[in-house]
């Protein structure tokens, strides 16, 4: 036991250490061809090339006995030349489930080096929703073909699969289902399992569906194993399943998995027909792509980026935000251009008006994050909203006070002028009420209009608080100080 | 069919909805106490009194009927004053539950409000590994005599569930496990379940193990369905199952949910003695909390806060990040003040200023979430650290061309002064590659360092680019114009 246990570790903690293996032989494997190229030395050196050739089959070897998502890891990591060279060493059979695993980005550098009959034949290994998930990546001539390679029930699949939105729970579902009828014993039923002699991965349960295929309950195999062999199917099914539509929004059905501690869960047609099931594997890929795309968007990126991508592609990703970074920017150069008159006489405003403008920026970001993960959950109503903005306010002023006071004392100690003091202690005040109120305001505004308040809150915040504090600050001096 | 099926996916869309009526009826009960207390009226009137109860009940009622979860996230979402009214409504032997269910600042207020006897009777409901959980929360004396109230091997089972770190698999670890011996036959062991008559939640494999404890293997009902009654459990076994160990850092136990798709898992302690098992939802709240407080954590809030926490909490929740960006605003306006004698005679340099550090704080932040990302994946290393730099520095390059050509026509258009324009074009494209560079370089070292590049990285990117833009900005200014 403790061997083979053993075994099962290593593999499970040793991912880090397959991707540094890989890299060493393609670094061996470098610096040969290195040496071949440098010292002008034949191609055909045959110690060269032999080293070189058993290398690779080192390396096939490695690869072969790595677990596709081991394998699309290892790919991600490298950067486009030698990912491309491990990418020919994986056997063609393997091509379209590691496919599967990587990112987009990295998905389409490997496409791009495939000719059409390779994709073809790494597409026909795939089950009918793993092709959905491939298709919109493939190029139109090979999709065309792999339609007309596919019998009428898997093509009618695909194209109806294709047809969901990312986010719906068509997209999430697959078509493994298990499906028996509810007037047959638990005997008849285990005898029907036992000639399939296996069943897909995941199945927590057996769908019980009449001659027409409208799911009347589902069967789980905990209760399949506890009960007596003689009652019937009908008898311990649990005909309250959860079930969802093709349509429903994928995120609400990862919360209903998540609440009601499900496994698996038939999808069904509008006249309850069964027609296909999500997984719980499925459910947690699509909440950690959620939360990546969410950290991604936060910080200005369109997409999930191949660290390898080319300079311009990256350039693509990010120009939108840089733009409109640009505009607030801007807009926040003019207004302190208003006061250019102020600031001539009294340079130290200068110097002193970023941190009015900054702080601002945090404290609206921390109460931004609040209401956008109010707004996730469904908790914030028109009912609590003023018990949230008095608080905001609250928490605004107090805040103002302490670190405008601290501030106050500083530039007061800095420039030996405490209506200066008083002024950044004013300013910094209400410019951290000017934020909670904008805090509250703009992800409810957004999430009014349909729009994603995770997404663009934090450039809107950042925008009023500093333009606002630098109007605050400036005028506020421009009125007491000149 | 229909109309059962229909009344679970009614229960299923209706949580806002759940939310919206207890709310309504809250607010019926405010109304009607509001109109006693103003009007003045005997406070014993008959009438007022009994619709008063009436809609408590009716809430009661309501309450009863709710999941646990749904109960929790409703008592979230209400004001401290409605939600205590509401908690004393909620049925004593449910109380555990929901404690586990809200969120820590949530749990806080809510066993505030509870005397030793109601949280004694409410920890005495929960199984050990979900009292692990509430223990934390809980007064001295109620922990101590909940211990003493324990049979001993949930006393052990308790005290070691305590011992582990947060982020460690024991502390997601439960112990419903079902142990079967390897030398009988399946038909034995389902004659064993029949007779247990109910397993765990989320049981999808029997763990098969000596008399001593050792795993050897586990028995996914899966085999036990399709396999013939009178083979041996030993030859159906799995002896290769992923174990854990209550040590194993969670983070990784997760991510190897997700790549070998379990469902279940077991616990073993060095001995490979089974000791408890983790289960797939463990797992995903797991990630859920994961996800949230890095949220939270990179808007400079400790933690989940409680929407209506006191002004003084909440203020508490967030100083650190203020002072921080105090302390970095502070720097950023001293390295202006080094250059009081250059604005004061080019008083546009004030106005500019915060665009070059504005937009190399943008694009810093976009290359360290990259880059955080990579480390979190563990796709970062020295290996092809030099082509990310190399890719990195290229788009900042070009973005500084292009944003800083488009930044010195809008300058020279301002003020009418071409060479303004190109120290501009200038300084945003140095700024830009110092940001990335040192967005690259910030979270490496964290990482190096042992600290989370997740949560600092960003403060300490827009530091650097504030300053560093300040600086390069001003200082160019200085020598070329003045």
């Amino acid at each position: 036991m403790t061997n083979r246990q053993e075994l099962k570790d290593s593999q499970k903690e040793s991912l880090g250490e397959s991707l540094q293996q890989v890299i060493a032989i393609l670094e061996k494997h470098r610096l040969i061809e290195n040496l071949v190229h440098k010292q002008n030395m034949p191609k055909h050196d045959l110690v060269e090339l032999l080293v070189h050739k058993q290398n690779l089959n080192e390396l096939q070897k490695k690869l072969d006995l790595l677990h596709p998502a081991d394998v699309a890891y290892i790919l991600e990591a490298l950067p486009l030349e030698e990912r491309l060279k491990v990418w020919e060493l994986v056997k063609a059979e393997r091509d379209g489930e590691i496919l599967l695993e990587v990112s987009d980005s990295v998905r389409q550098t490997l496409i791009a080096d495939m000719d059409s009959e390779e994709l073809l034949a790494a597409a026909e290994q795939l089950d009918t929703d793993e092709l959905a998930d491939l298709a919109p990546d493939l190029p139109k001539d090979v999709l065309q073909d792999l339609m007309d390679s596919l019998d009428s029930q898997n093509r009618e699949r695909l194209q109806s699969a294709l047809s969901y939105q990312d986010d719906a729970v068509g997209a999430l579902m697959d078509f493994d289902i298990v499906t028996i009828r509810e007037n047959i014993t638990l005997e008849v039923a285990l005898r029907y399992l036992r000639r399939l002699g296996s069943l897909p991965d995941h199945t927590d349960k057996l769908f019980v569906v009449d001659r027409h295929d409208i799911l009347l309950g589902v069967l789980p195999l905990k209760r399949m194993v506890v009960n007596d062999l003689d009652v019937s199917v009908a008898d311990v099914m649990a005909e309250d399943a959860v079930v969802f539509y093709p349509e429903d929004i994928a995120d609400d059905a990862a919360k209903a998995f998540e609440r009601y501690d499900l496994v698996t869960a038939p999808v069904v047609d509008a006249n309850k027909k069964l027609i296909g099931r999500i997984t719980i594997d499925a459910v947690m890929d699509f909440i950690r792509d959620e939360a990546d795309s969410d950290k991604l968007s936060m910080a200005g990126l369109r997409e999930e980026e191949d660290f390898f991508a080319s300079v311009w592609k990256s350039v693509q990703n990010r120009w939108a935000w840089l733009a409109i970074n640009l505009i607030t920017a801007l807009i926040a150069s003019r207004v302190i251009g208003l006061f250019e008159g102020s600031i001539e006489k009294i340079v130290a405003l200068a110097a002193l008006m970023p941190i009015v403008a900054g702080i601002g920026g945090n404290s609206g970001n921390q109460t931004t994050t609040m209401i956008v993960r109010g707004l996730a959950l469904g908790q914030i109503s028109t009912h609590n909203m003023k018990s949230l903005v008095t608080k905001e306010l609250g928490v605004a002023l107090l805040n103002g006070l302490i670190w405008g006071g601290v501030l106050a004392l500083i530039a007061f100690s800095l420039y030996n002028n405490y209506q200066l003091g008083l002024v950044m202690m004013a300013a910094m005040t209400l410019n951290l009420l000017l934020a909670a109120i904008m805090g509250v305001m703009i992800p409810l505004v957004m999430n009014k209009f349909g729009r994603d308040p995770a997404v663009g809150s934090s450039v809107l915040i950042t925008a009023v608080t500093d333009s606002g504090g630098f109007f605050i600050f400036l005028a506020i001096a421009t009125i007491f100080l000149i």
